[in-house]
């Protein structure tokens, strides 16, 4: 369980016994039950969608209020221990969309799934690419994964095989939770991005190597990536990731006007990813080239609304060193170059394997994503 | 307004005057307002999403009374002219996906978008390709459908640009909604099409193609499909379609195990396409390649669920005719060679245009969907 700072009061969904699903805040290794504080109403419900819903102003007056009431020791009657409940899935989603906007991934991913081409399309600097994942299949951290079986075929093979996928995978990403919608055929600006996005989950977006290399053109990634996408149980607000924010690093060439802004930021995060409790990865999210801004910009500029409860990701986080990237296709230069997990060669995610997720932005914790691999069915 | 009917009794969600959106059936042109008949509380519902979840033994019975009652007259007591009645969206969307399974739109496509290569990629005719477009942007036919904006490249130009679209276009397609769900980790086989869909609706995913083609390598169409999809109001029963059942023709190669059923079936359902009243193309369903259980059973081949409410479309339905393309970029040969629409010259959409898809399956209407471009803001 992760522990949480009292400036941090991330939001999720919890179950208490045979209590009704409710929404609390995080205090150290704490939840504090929210309903009986009398906050709001919408903590009452069993997703954070209500509470998203009323948009910037109520997020600010609430957290205000929490903040207060964590300092003068108010909640102290309201606290149940986190080992003693049950995380569900925060919120309902809408609409998953997951971009690509870091260029050390864009590039890796390129010189393995194209390697007679540039890595980096012509596109990738001009706009945040992104498409649109399975919302249905999102699920709560530590939900088990199983193992999903399609078609894939090898370079030289005649034709295509079915069974259960032989390069499981996983990705690295930060989530964005939509709280305010907007209007069909209206634009969101890059400066509108806090009035509509309430927070952050740390997402791993499970992948399917061989499944996506064999479905992937033209139209994209579909099964390799639709069995399931997980999310950390705690929302880190804004308002909370505010001391991590960093300006966004230069972008050349200069983006078009709707995509440009003065004060468009990243955030100072680290990931850190576990395989059965060994530590693999460390990918940094400061210097993604897209800000989160610019990508609920892009979303919207065609008229697309967006709705509460709708998750955009980064998609994978990797940085310039080996052991910053953020997925094991990566890692292991498509499992040519396996790594070391416990002492032996690891390159695919194997039954039984555990991945978690942790991610920080100094002090503040972010929590944590997990899962496990089961076998296929 | 359609006609339907005493066979078909589609069903829809209406308003009349101030009262409440409720579910109704078509009748000729009138709907019967299936509150009073107290068949099931789930036609006070201002969605059909919960009549649904019943699943098909419900759906089976509850056609039948209602069969019952419309030959004995029971229900004249309770008819609304259409004229009088606003339709809203008949479901609330889970997930939307996107096939791509008439092979000649496919070939076409594949022609204009990778002129230097094979139209058909080799995974075509092994899996149906598809992916996952934007359900919170499917609209009620009858939506106004603003002029989406963004960025396009024209292939000799430096950089991009930004602007309204230049190429709007339409896609006819079938959209198949999905009743009963399936648990995660789960394959639908073929055979169980029929527990899982209900029904299916016409649909108009509206596209921008000089957006489409800027974006959608290496992840898919995103902002070029995602401001807009329309469906017709009356979800049309698979039940009452089944009098236009026909066999799937032949497919080579043959399918992996997954794919195949002995009874594989395909609907005989012709569209018409009219742009501002005149008759544009007629595009035949009946010879789409891959079957709407075949789309199902590859959609959830690698454990992912579906839920009620799921839209899941064929992709642009094209015949071998030029009378019987199903996209503007189809019928115009991406606008090099212009159609005639009221004794002019036509390529893409125009502000004011509107455009109206009804289909058909011999005398059993599927009604119509349709949207009108209202200019770029």
């Amino acid at each position: 369980m992760s522990v949480f700072g009292p400036d941090n009061l991330p939001l999720g969904v919890f179950q208490y016994g045979d209590q009704s699903p409710r929404i609390g805040a995080a205090l150290g290794d704490q939840v504090i039950d929210l309903t009986p504080l009398e906050l709001s109403d919408t903590f009452a419900e069993p997703t954070l969608n209500a509470f998203l819903a009323l948009g910037r102003p109520a997020w600010t007056s609430l957290r205000a209020a929490l903040l207060e009431l964590v300092r003068t020791g108010a909640v102290e009657p309201h606290l149940i221990p986190q080992s003693a409940v049950t995380m569900l899935l925060p919120i309902e989603v809408g609409d998953y969309v997951d971009f690509y906007a870091s260029e050390q991934h864009a590039t890796n991913l390129g010189r393995l799934f194209r390697p007679d081409a540039e890595p980096l399309l012509p596109n990738w600097k001009h706009l945040p690419v992104g498409y649109h994942g399975r919302a249905g299949t999102v699920v709560a951290s530590g939900t088990d994964i199983v193992r999903p079986s399609g078609q894939r075929k090898a370079p030289d093979a005649a034709a295509p095989t079915y069974g259960p996928s032989q390069r499981l995978d996983i990705e690295v990403e930060l989530g964005y939770v939509v709280g305010s919608p907007s209007a069909l055929g209206q634009r969101v600006s890059v400066d509108d991005f806090r009035e509509h996005v309430y927070g952050v989950v740390v997402l791993n977006d499970w992948s399917a190597r061989d499944i996506q290399g064999w479905e992937y053109v033209p139209l994209g990634p579909f099964l390799g990536k639709s069995f399931a996408t997980s999310i950390s149980p705690w929302v880190v607000s804004l308002d909370a990731l505010e001391s991590a924010a960093v300006a966004l690093p230069a972008q050349d060439p200069p983006v078009l006007p709707y995509l440009a802004g003065k004060n468009l930021v990243n955030y100072d995060i680290t990931f850190e990813v576990r395989i059965n409790g060994d530590l693999v990865s460390t990918p940094p999210y400061r210097d993604i080239y897209w800000s989160p801004a610019q990508m609920l910009a892009h979303m919207t500029v065609n008229g697309a609304s967006v709705r509460t409860g709708d998750l955009y990701a980064s998609g994978t986080v990797s940085g310039t060193e080996q052991n910053q990237l953020g997925s094991l296709i990566e890692l292991t230069k498509a499992g040519r170059e396996p790594i070391t997990v416990h002492g032996k060669d690891y390159t695919f995610l194997q039954d039984g394997d555990e991945v978690t997720i942790t991610a920080h932005a100094g002090d503040l914790g972010l929590g944590e994503v997990t899962g496990r691999i089961t076998p296929a069915v």
